[in-house]
């Protein structure tokens, strides 16, 4: 950067103050004029904000963690609901979950500390630990009864359609992400769905199933290619990080908006905590792209994003 | 802890939803039913609060990490100003970065990419980074003005009471932290304080100063002797939260409420990552303690926890 | 824990030294009697060399991460030669560089700081970064040049009998993890096949191509199920790690012997920093199991774990 | 970085192969042609091996966390016995914890899965818990009969002069940190004295006592300035990072070495995790430093470069 450049972009820093008159978008104005992950926090939220006001922006959402066990669901749904998200790829436990949810079971919390919970008795107790969320087995055979009464009207389609015929077949519920997506024709991409407790169900169930997995990946690549510009919010990394960014090297423009929320790091060099200008240099994010990497706990940073695009977005 | 316990204490996962009327305190409402790091900054939260309204409770806050520099000075600030502090222990670090503020110098940001930084270009400009934050080099010039022309009335006072006589000797100002405390008699511990910027001037300028160390680890000691309950806030860790935990040892109820925000991590063994239960262990927090222990960045925590309080407490 | 137990189970830290005698054994032996993630190192070796001793033991090896390109390939290609891996799960972006590495590509490193690089020019030069590793974007070509040729026999068989195959057509090298899979019949899963280069590769030559994932998982599944004893060593987490999990609660013993090298927190909840006790209340390690969860850099840990095993076992 | 330089600075990765041959100086070399951390721990080796090879280097280290308590004290106290180290600075805690091994008690650890303990249960035993390590509280009596029977013969001597002091007054001891700096008069500097098990004994037995901070401050700081060259190993951060590198901003040409081993993160804005490269800003490294921020337990990494120097210096 050339020194003029940069001095002249520099403000001084907003020691701001919690008033009476503080909201949300307020608090996010503040927090822009700071630092660390407070001013990462509000670029996030003012990002999201222009991908949806970008009405050329194709909105791809990448949702790894176990983030509907851990009461993000409805937040996840709203953002559905709410037209800000386009393509969601997502990890086939949070599907499982989500169904565990919408068929009316509960994950379940409480005032315990990890600490004093030993993983044995847990196990004699039929009671699965996520951190310090719980779901009882039998939440599995409840899912099972469902899955196992499935009319599957073909057993090679994409992965993609099988969860949208999932959504339709689901009951109605106001948390439910696969029912959501359904209702809104809004694509659900799981390219590791065989990894994971509803996928052995249907493992078990239907032996022939063979759901087309390649379909899958061509048509992300095809709907990339397709979009005038991208914007992309990955929540957590993993596979669903990889499978978006994979898709937009097919994007004309590629990501032209891009939000992280994670706490992994990059040292280590997995894609989980790469920096979104490690994506620069594949072509995934566009060099002129608006980005924010921030790390935090994303059942922190959510339900705040939402709010803020809520309050701000009629 | 016992299995009919353990059950009875369960609730379901609550799915909240960001809706219109959501405010700050409904906020973390709905984030106390939920897990993760959500779970945690909900009930920090509400430790924070019982601790406030705890008549008998002497508020310990530990300061560590550059949060004067990112915008979190008037945020401190007003936790003082609203009486939620009652002894501030911090590093030397940010009592000079509050004098920079407090003369009227200024931190700097702005919409620039760490990345795209020459660390080596900006020593040139003479313009120091803390990570995505700056501080011109001259300002340390203005801080040394007002230090060079102090008349300190006694150069072996401890180091506390030094802090308060600076307080006194900064002009008026909304922001700072040395001031608001001088005014309200809050004490500010600064352990390793010949470990900063302040404290290097003063030694070029005051050579036979020898500011009294061991008076105020004696005082801190005889403060948690003194206290009836006892309720801490750590921010970051390090010093101040090892000082404020040595002393609390001698508390006659050890910690009855302790929070800590932080992202140090505790598997290398270093205090600042060490868990609040550790803290048990030594006697330093009480075995019957509410505790929260939250993984994020202070940055996003502070503001929230402030404002809650805010909101809840009149 | 009983108190008596407790006491009884203690040891006096050892404070080793290194003297000329030192050497990878005797190194690991010394950390075993000191604590934090030294301990765990060496717990990780010691639990290792169990697994492979013991001859009931199907070990599972998950690995996520870049460690191809980093220039792990042969490390983890000798972990397969010596017999210490009987089933590997990874990820479609370790094959592809696999791929790229065995046909003779190379990637790349050098004396660089990863701070002075700008990635938008990296990009015009075409060369991907991986942290501080680099691969150049004509290397796809060669990949490509390859896939495209392949006479595959079958556009539906599992993604396992895929790689054999592949392995088979990859021409010799000593370095590849493909072709010495191929040689001795250690089945590769890939759950997440669809989100690699190699994958959009074949589905750009191989329109109908629709491996079958299915019955990759019930395969692992009827692996898991008849493995008299389970070891299992992740390296990262992701979907290798909840693949070999989610098919060992098939297992009749659950995992006997589990080793996690991550640098990933469980407080986000997870799977990937998840601890091995929370695998314990799934049943998918068993509550005795001997357990070592390593937070450490793979490319750190791997080398000394495989020095450590081939030093040992002759 | 000119695209021209870049690209004569590449090298292939180097897929390595642990041999019969292996030694850990030839594992170093290896791993200095990947990346991550492993490039990252070679360049450490390899940069200490530098710094004590280069006869006008003043070198310093820094000593956070709980080192002697983890069975890092015989490790360190041979890093200064081999002249690896010139200057050390270092918590109260390390020196408190030293004691108590010199004095002949010892630190406990043994074959326990920290999340099967009860804090509150060790707390009834009195037994202090250090992650995965433990402390009985009765050595404090132990460290405390020593201490009250000292005769300082100066309560206003500098810190440094008073642990050379007590150094001289420990009995002999193979590991002792104190012991050997006493003996070799290596300073060692701890700008946080009053933040430790020790420095509270010594204010409840003598009362008067004022040890000069100021002084040792300003002594740091000509060590600094009569630096030909400057070297740094930073272990953890915390205070003894900052004191050291704001003593080096005093150096003629600041550290032209400079390794820190740590898990601190950088984005949070904490100095304990603020890169290297943060520092050249700052003036306290040099723009043409040799550095290497490796992030790893340093129980893990200590051991190894150690190990490393001991093998190649002779």
């Amino acid at each position: 950067m050339e020194k003029k450049d940069f001095k002249e972009k520099l403000n001084n820093v907003n020691q701001f103050k919690i008033s009476e008159k503080t909201d949300i978008k307020s608090l996010m104005e503040s927090l822009a004029g700071t630092g660390f992950n407070a001013k990462r926090l509000a670029h996030a939220c003012e990002i999201y904000r222009k991908m949806i006001q970008d009405e050329d922006c194709v909105k791809f959402f990448g949702l790894a963690g176990a983030m509907v066990p851990v009461g993000m669901q409805r937040i996840i749904h709203d953002f559905i609901a709410e037209d800000y998200i386009d393509i969601l790829v997502t990890t086939g436990a949070n599907l499982t979950h989500d169904i565990a949810e919408t068929l009316g079971y509960h994950h379940l919390q409480g005032d315990i500390d990890p600490q004093e919970l030993d993983d044995a008795s847990l196990h004699k107790e039929k009671m699965n630990r996520i951190f310090d969320v719980f779901l009882p087995d039998d939440v599995y055979m409840g899912i099972e009864d469902f899955i196992s009464e499935l009319d599957i009207p073909e057993l090679n389609m994409p992965v993609s359609e099988f969860l949208a015929f999932l959504g339709k077949e689901l009951p109605e519920n106001p948390n439910s992400i696969l029912k959501i997506c359904a209702d809104k024709e809004i694509p659900i991409f799981c390219p590791a769905f065989t990894d994971c407790g509803l996928a052995l169900q249907l493992g078990f169930h239907f032996r022939k199933m063979n759901l087309n997995h390649f379909k899958d990946m061509m048509e992300m690549v095809d709907i990339a290619w397709d979009a005038k510009h991208a914007g992309v919010c990955i929540v957590g990394g993993g596979v669903p990080k990889n499978f978006i960014f994979q898709s937009l090297q097919f994007c004309p423009t590629s990501a032209k908006y891009a939000i992280q929320i994670t706490t992994d790091r990059p040292e280590p060099g997995g894609l989980s905590g790469a920096t979104l200008d490690e994506a620069i240099s594949w072509g995934k994010v566009n060099e002129k792209a608006q980005k924010s990497m921030l790390i935090s706990d994303a059942t922190i940073a959510l339900p705040i994003i939402l709010w803020y695009l809520k309050s701000i977005i009629k």
